[in-house]
């Protein structure tokens, strides 16, 4: 039995592998298990490594990379266990994995949450206050911080009011918060995120939009071919800019492309977006102005008439995002209720990385922690037909 | 560490619990484990299963039911359990369980099988020749086997080739067979399925259509809120249908809804579908128009102009197919290379119960499988934006 439970647990590993790098950490748990194998479980232990270029040191009883390093290396404070640096790059060709996340708390529940880290040292940062808004300010290429992968419906957002700022689950009325399905739609049509460093100031009144800011970092939506995972630190180029009105409040919206996706050198600008994705500023533009119509309330507005601004306008707005978060970090005194501890900045606000760590670890390790079940999956999956007037 | 491996299989599966029922069978797995436990993992166990009104016997070592019943009863074929059948129906109280799944080989490959069983016996049957047609004939209400579940991309099929016609992945030029996202589409977008019992004879020349049949049960795309499993065999009833031409062949798909949809009630006619689910119509017509252009397709064609015909014309297409179907099962010799194998049929094509489980039991049971990779998600995930002349 013992057996089965280590090939069902592999074998449930195995399938997320495609899907969740990260799930490979998780593998230290069983790979520490197999020391008492017969032939064919070696075997099928060393098929299980293979796709990752290392082999089982049954002696050893650990898995080594293809030049005899040790695939795991302890001690990481989630699992016990940390991936060999070099075998998480060569894993992660596609992605520069400047960033890692560690996940606490139960999943679908309000303990959830995603904190980020330094992928080299694994120090924790808050994605807010000390990931770079620039990737490369040469090129103009942005970091994103990945909140929502698309398609999927859980309203992620990274927590302004709490220390290190890690990605939560939405709350409203005492419940997590999902959007609703609005046909032809289903959950989020990009990769929705956030940049860092930036803050749309709630007392600034925008000339544009005659609003005020939301209080939140500037939203991105990511519209390259990839679904990206919550917590991800990815490379975007900006493209234009569409102005919500959500309530009453500013809520620009940042359209960007990946600059690994396969038409990034062709997007420069919004126009090239209608050109070769046709219809889906469209679809922005009414997923944005229904999507809370299931939920009882009014359609959204946009100012521009809902058009797309563009990249230059795009740029210039998150600058402007980018001095108010400024001022905010650099204030003399914080009079606002936003959580600004940051583990790099040299502000009033810098924690050491003890502390840091300390507040990770005051919330229980997800490797340990069960799933919560999804309330009602089916109200989450029902599809509403909205039509406006 | 023997406990953290539990916890973490436990999650894993608890995770699971919201969307797939199925699952529990392999809690048996799970269960057996849990003999040497302390009273922090007691506790545990008691609130893993007490969701389902079960408490944990540790000194049985076994699950009871709130009537002191075990809620796993030894033998099945898959796991070495089964769900006691009481608990199995208060788990799908929304569901009629008169069919549960038996999953072979390792999924996500060409070896992978959905077989088909009686809920109540166990015994197998052929999703095509043994489901009757009619789940009710007076309130025409038919039943339905859904291969794709909405939103997934696998294009699952019933094998009508092989003996007791279990789902398969269909496979083209050697690879498994995914449908591209057609932008503003995510996979199919409805569930998708065939009505048992019923055959597109590619003899006989349609006169409406004038294309020959397909060679396969008719197709079925259920419009209704929830997300089936794959393999459930659902009651519908039929409110209209399309007549695709799928590269030159006769290819219908009947638009049905769950009997027990909300919605289900009002919609009795295509019609209704236009007033209730504005554009869906549209959709489904754009949908199969367009489908294998990513694959270097041409745009396929409908009859009466795309048009979708109304409920009685469904009604009388399926019953034509079924007519055909009763020819085919009812021939003296099988001329096709279809296999007509039924556990139930009074006709030559019987077989006995020992049979058919043996057929399945020739199948490597998925429990122990180790479930593939996908070779390439992200050509999966990728949005194709088409636009026609």
């Amino acid at each position: 039995m013992y057996r089965n439970t280590s090939y069902l647990l592999l074998s449930v590993l195995k399938s997320r592998f495609a899907e969740k790098h990260s799930i490979w950490s998780s593998i230290g748990l069983v790979l520490r298990h197999v020391s008492t194998t017969n032939t064919t479980q070696k075997r099928f232990i060393q098929s299980f490594v293979k796709p990752i270029n290392c082999r089982f040191d049954f002696k050893h009883n650990c898995c080594l990379t293809s030049r005899s390093q040790p695939l795991l290396r302890q001690p990481s404070s989630q699992t016990g266990f940390q991936l060999n640096q070099s075998i998480r790059r060569s894993l992660n060709t596609s992605h520069t994995m400047a960033f890692t996340t560690d996940q606490r708390g139960q999943q679908n529940s309000s303990d959830y949450r995603v904190f980020i880290k330094k992928g080299d040292t694994g120090e924790p940062v808050s994605p807010w206050h000390d990931i770079p808004l620039f990737a490369d300010e040469g090129n103009r290429i942005y970091n994103m911080v990945v909140e929502i992968p698309r398609w999927t419906n859980a309203k992620m957002e990274i927590a302004t009011k709490e220390p290190l700022n890690p990605i939560k689950q939405d709350i409203k009325s005492d419940k997590l918060r999902y959007v609703r399905n609005c046909f032809p739609h289903k959950g989020y049509i990009w990769n929705y995120g956030a940049l860092p460093q930036t803050w749309e100031d709630p007392k600034h009144l925008d000339e544009a939009t005659g609003c005020k800011g939301d209080n939140d970092p500037i939203d991105v939506i990511e519209i390259g071919s990839r679904v990206a995972d919550r917590g991800e630190v990815i490379k975007v180029k900006a493209l234009g800019v569409m102005a919500l009105i959500d309530e009453g409040e500013t809520d620009w919206k940042v359209i960007a492309i990946d600059v690994r996706d396969e038409l990034a050198a062709q997007l420069n600008d919004v126009r090239d977006v209608e050109m070769l994705k046709p219809g889906l500023i469209r679809a922005t533009y009414e997923w944005f102005k229904i999507y809370k119509i299931p939920d009882g309330k009014p359609a959204n507005e946009f100012a521009f008439n809902g058009e797309a601004k563009d990249r230059e306008f795009a740029e210039k707005t998150i600058a402007e995002t980018h001095k108010y978060w400024q001022e905010l970090v650099n204030a003399s005194s914080n009079a606002t209720d936003l959580d600004l501890k940051s583990t790099t900045l040299g502000n009033s606000s810098k924690i050491d990385n003890q502390n840091a760590i300390e507040i990770i670890n005051q919330r229980q390790e997800s490797a340990k922690a069960v799933p919560k079940p999804i309330d009602d999956q089916t109200a989450i999956d029902k599809w509403y037909y909205i039509t406006l007037p």
